[in-house]
């Protein structure tokens, strides 16, 4: 069939085209799938879903079943704010938050307000590969910061943003993972917290603070999140009910200055994000937040320390460097110098084991001395297992 | 508080700062709230939703509850192929069909995925103030053309396209609402339908065609739609389980060439729309597709009826031009001549009826002398008291 259409397509909707365009698939199930953040489906709260559906049925079906607030449903953003003061101990309001389908589709928000083709923003380097999508298909220029174990390298965003201004450009917004940085794994420490809302202020720009797993902690403090340290209404946060209740209620926001609520609005084509899955996750959180937040630190955190053991115990003599992140879902491995990335792989199939490789999270390219596996999806004892199997892969694939 | 970030709006972050942004908010509750198009509560199936949430979590509860398929729960495009095959006697395949968060996020799809700020696209006048909004956002040019008894006037469309071919520039798409057309009514005659796609083809188009309401047909003969007559790969047919189950499930769809596809997909950020809520609906609609529909069929058939007494017992004697649609939704009434539409306002504010104001239909400004009526929400003998209480306003509203 003729693609005459080709030639009509907008300029952002050539971006990309003819390559992938899934940013997250389901999984796959390999016998050992440590490709996606996928949750774990033994945490789903199968009857407690049920349960709620039923009871915000018989309470507010009507308004479940038509077009809802356009900002959201107003109990969800309560929850949101109510999870906020309970996990990270600051205070923000209902109308400082708007739903959006998930927290891929609340950072297209954001990048849809704020960012034009060929506008400059600035990206951790690496970063998640699903925002990556999300960034390239709004046609930017992204400029690539490092990240070490205190997080995003605040000197080498500000060297950037001096040479934008050299240049007599702007960066629109700097794009950051604050707590378990995936790929990565470190959490922003305050100092840099406190020096990247500095930049901000002085370079007249915005950063948008991306953060799906901070309840997720393991150990160590959590510390106060950009947003509420920020002075200058100069911070946008996304967050999202995926990892802490399942990903398939597609259910994210962004907290914003109130301002600045429209700007995102203005891209939701329709009444109010739904209205009806809203309620039915609000419903089951509002009694089993934080319960259910607890069992899920227990269950990831026992999946982390097999995963860690396991590559210990078959990497421990090596020059790999193997993150030891304080929450989230991920574990970023250098691997050890002469390894194969291509012939690792291939024994990767072999093992069935799945990973991401780590060219997947690099803005500008690169990255094939790394690979991420995620220890959510599969449990404590196949994280175990599976990470010895991906060790001995790895050794396999030295070259030299 | 500061406004700084104003000036790093993009440039569809601009489109309309400032304006109102809400594009559906749920019912006003006046006595009579003829205004948005809501389904009535009575319609919706409480006791089903619940019987299927319960059903679909034994079934496919972890499917549910994690990322889906980006291109939406396949069950979900197989219901709408058998809805199709069912309701307008043509075949497609679930390959041909990309979920999306309600109809108007559908349509955002295909303007996002075709339409750069400044190119042209052609929209009936009046049509769908949603849309308006939707398309507004992305920034075209929009050319208008009228509608009449057969639907959107394909003289009108040629004659815009010579003049665009003629100083070098292209139309990109042309937006159409083939059924009940909303707000004017009319449904599109077979012989405009072949001519649209002529012109499709002759000036290099593509056709977004727009059929929120086509399965309640309350009379008359349901004509192929567009996509099926097209032999060109040249429609993106829209479309929404709003009307026939509920807004409040958010979910719509485009059915489009199979090549298409990823060019809409790349649009969505996120791991896949709604895996729940697809679940859920999609259990609910196998099983009571074709009953469901037949009982909202005589629901709103006699609101219509019960609407269009109460305005001919009072404008009967006037030359008040009042459609006469033979499914969907509206009411779309050309008011007597000499009548104030700011009196009108204020009488019906007084009789505490909500109806939509016609300027807010027309692409270029002008309508004041139209008003749309939504007899969907209330009961059929409410539309009746309603319309007499409106069509009593209307003659007091005469000024002249």
């Amino acid at each position: 069939m003729s693609k005459h259409f080709v030639d009509l397509l907008s300029s952002r909707g050539r971006i990309g085209w003819g390559g992938p365009v899934a940013t997250q698939r389901p999984p796959m199930n390999p016998t050992y799938e440590f490709g996606g953040g996928f949750p774990d489906p033994v945490s789903f709260p199968y009857e407690g879903m049920i349960e709620a559906t039923a009871r915000m049925m018989a309470n507010e079906g009507a308004a479940a079943m038509t077009y809802g607030d356009p900002q959201g449903y107003r109990g969800l953003r309560e929850l949101v704010c109510e999870k906020y003061e309970r996990f990270e101990s600051f205070s923000t309001t209902p109308d400082n938050i708007i739903v959006a389908n998930g927290s891929g589709h609340a950072l297209s928000l954001a990048f849809s307000a704020f960012v034009d083709p060929g506008d400059v923003i600035i990206s951790e380097s690496p970063t998640f590969s699903g925002s990556l999508h999300t960034m390239r298909r709004h046609g930017p220029e992204i400029l690539d910061v490092p990240v070490d174990g205190e997080g995003i390298v605040t000197d080498a965003v500000r060297e950037r943003l001096t040479a934008l201004r050299a240049q007599g450009r702007r960066c629109k917004l700097i794009y950051t993972i604050v707590n378990f940085q995936n790929p990565a794994g470190p959490s922003q420490s305050l100092r840099r917290r406190h020096a990247l809302l500095e930049l901000a202020n002085e370079f007249d720009t915005l950063i948008l603070e991306d953060d799906a797993y901070g309840e997720l902690r393991f150990e160590g403090e959590t510390l106060p999140p950009l947003f509420a340290l920020d002075r200058n209404a100069r911070v946008i946060r996304a967050g999202t009910l995926s990892k802490i209740l399942g990903a398939g209620v597609r259910l994210g926001w962004l907290c914003a200055p109130k301002e600045m609520i429209p700007a995102f609005q203005g891209f939701l084509f329709g009444g109010g994000v739904n209205p009806f899955m809203s309620r039915v996750a609000t419903y089951y959180l509002r009694d089993h937040l934080t319960e259910h937040i607890k069992r899920l630190i227990d269950i990831y955190r026992a999946k982390r320390d097999g995963m860690l053991r396991g590559l210990d115990e078959t990497l421990g003599g090596t020059d790999a460097v193997i993150s030891r992140p304080e929450g989230g879902f991920f574990i970023w491995i250098r691997l050890p110098s002469g390894t194969d990335p291509k012939r690792l792989q291939e024994l990767a199939v072999e093992a069935r084991a799945q990973y991401t490789p780590g060219p997947a999270f690099f803005p500008q390219g690169g990255g094939h001395e790394y690979i991420r596996l995620a220890f959510s999806y599969e449990s404590a004892e196949k994280c175990y297992e599976g990470a010895r199997a991906i060790g001995r892969a790895i050794l396999a694939a030295k070259t030299r």
